[in-house]
């Protein structure tokens, strides 16, 4: 009797949320996973069976950990793109491979990749004395090229003064910094896309997404009047810029909304990743395909599942860890969230709640954008321990 | 710094694929799962971490698998009641519990209940030799009460000389058979209801369900052209059992449909099981709430999620292992399933291909019944190994 041909084995390097919520689409596809994590019991960890404890910048570790792995892929984008050449040479594939993942590791390589492509972005320039800082205009944005997540590694600096820190901190450093103009937008929106290494790729409906102090907090699936030529502007850069770059996985393109004087909408590329996003999360509940799963099949080469939305509005709400850190609210949340709305999606992390850390998010769809936002705000508030007296 | 209040840990008794369809709403959850598996490497400890190997007959591996945890429940019905008793008796909870439990163990004990409910059953009766075969009447069934499963343990009797095979086993084995009247169904049908210690209950569209050779090879959701009137008979049924039993979990109530000489349909209780069922399946992409994350809730006594349906028609199709034991077409099924359909959800359990065994399942999802049809058949049948030479 002869065995099923064994299903290729994927490493992912990096235990944090995203890589956790890798492991659901890899249980229904029969895709086992081998996990890299930074540390015993983190997020992933806590679901992988097959995994490792060790350090992403250690050659070694990358190479004990994708033994007996065609291909790796990443929960985070730090890992050394020399790493990966190597890994290459010993036939282990990196999704996305490591000409692609510069652009999402260094701002600056990326601004200049847009440049080349003829992307929309905002003006920008490379600054390493308050001279560059002056001559480029005030006010703007400072950012570090490398090594930023979530609004570490961001300025806004309306005076020279306001440049200092962020120049000494880059000169201490060694790390390059961008001036970026600072851009009237009407809001933040998100185009994901998933691309195989065979070139086929899926667009997902452009999101609008709230951002509070650099951490995204809502998604709102499809952006709301989003006019139709702009979202399909959207798609059409995202796909570009993911087939130029030669991405494969997930790639979002996080872009500024911006109005012209005849009222039309316009975007400009603010970010890149390459990897499950944030922005992303509502298709876990709202779209035929998570894009957990579309950046598993990408990786392993496999046709992309559907992205078409399965609802009217999905909308995404993260859960942050509030103020008061003595809130143990997360599981204890449960009992009213779900009978509240038993048409609720949680996707809990498995981390201690800390002020402002992610803990997870909620999904809602429906046909009423409302009465989504509603329901989703509420329960991600309750969770978080903000309605404790309101709602009791 | 506070922690998370932890989520109670629930151990899972049992390692084949309905404990692996577990883990993915345990991973949203938050919740943590301890499996106890009969071997390394089966279906669930693929992808369940925390886990030991270990007999589910002993009692005391039942002790050690349960150890911090204040709930277990199964993959599986075949737990003795004594040992969930005296784990109960330890402070950890079992459910569905051991009143309820035998229900879904022993099939005279079930048919017993359900005279005691007057729940629409066959006729039966309690048979030890040919005369009461005799008696009975022919054409019957004989089913042995307790340990079959999948068609195995029943037998269709037209002439006494076929019960000689049946009462014969029963009585080498000691276990007792029951007879019952063969049913002239139009089709079988399925009601699957969650509940929770609480009281809670939802119930799931009542599905049709085809079965081949005592296998569950089909489920169509909602069951097509089934009179409203006795669709809510069954549900009602399904929630009534579960209520008078004291099933905590999902209850799977299968039933035969037939029709009266008016043209009206009326139910017959078939059979019981007391765990997610493959005539659930289907909610994993087809409802709000998917069986196997009811079933946790339930466990957990949180609040239900809506099982209500998420598209017009779900249909899914077992994957079963085909007739040529060489084929190996199961990973390497996908580039062709996935590229036809890319609304297809498929499920694999992570086992080996042998004939006419479940390796795993598709659902398919839309407005157009038959086409949900051919496009879960033929996905099923090309992973089977059916279609080579036709397809390629």
């Amino acid at each position: 009797m002869s065995t099923t041909e064994p299903a290729p084995r994927i490493a992912v390097i990096g235990g944090g949320q995203l890589a956790r919520m890798m492991a659901p689409p890899a249980v229904a596809l029969g895709v086992p996973l081998r996990l890299l994590a930074e540390a015993e019991g983190v997020s992933a960890a806590q679901v992988i069976p097959d995994q490792m404890v060790g350090d992403y910048r250690d050659l070694a570790t990358l190479r004990a950990v994708t033994e007996g792995c065609s291909v790796v892929t990443f929960d985070h984008e730090h890992v050394p793109t020399e790493h990966l050449r190597a890994l290459a040479a010993d036939g282990v594939t990196a999704h996305p491979g490591p000409e692609a993942l510069v652009h999402a590791q260094d701002k600056i390589v990326m601004r200049e990749a847009m440049a080349r492509l003829g992307a929309p972005q905002p003006r920008w320039a490379v600054v390493s004395a308050e001279t560059d800082v002056a001559e480029f205009g005030l006010p703007c944005v400072l950012k570090v090229s490398r090594g930023g997540y979530d609004g570490k590694g961001v300025w806004v600096v309306r005076t020279l003064a306001d440049a200092a820190e962020p120049l000494a901190a880059a000169a201490e450093t060694g790390v390059r910094l961008l001036a970026e103009e600072l851009v009237d937008f009407r809001r933040e929106l998100s185009a994901l896309v998933a691309r195989a290494p065979s070139g086929q790729a899926a667009a997902y409906p452009v999101v609008a997404t709230l951002q509070v102090d650099g951490v995204c907090r809502e998604v709102i699936a499809p952006a709301p009047d989003l006019e139709p030529s702009a979202a399909t502007a959207a798609q059409e850069l995202a796909l570009r810029i993911a087939g130029e770059l030669g991405v494969t996985g997930i790639l979002a393109v996080e872009l500024f909304e911006t109005v012209d004087a005849d009222g039309h909408s316009h975007v400009l590329v603010n970010e890149l990743a390459m990897r499950p996003h944030n922005t992303g999360h509502w298709t876990q509940d709202g779209a035929v395909t998570s894009q957990f799963e579309n950046h598993l099949r990408a990786a392993l080469d496999l046709p992309l599942g559907s992205p078409a939305p399965r609802a009217r509005w999905t909308v995404m709400v993260n859960i942050l860890g509030g103020d008061d850190p003595d809130v143990g609210r997360l599981y204890d949340g449960y009992p009213h969230a779900l009978a509240r709305d038993p048409q609720l999606r949680v996707h809990l992390y498995g981390k201690d709640l800390r002020p402002g850390r992610k803990v997870g998010h909620v999904n809602v769809y429906g046909d009423d954008l409302d009465d989504c936002l509603e329901r989703g705000r509420h329960a991600a508030a309750w969770f978080r321990g903000d309605l404790g007296d309101e709602s009791e």
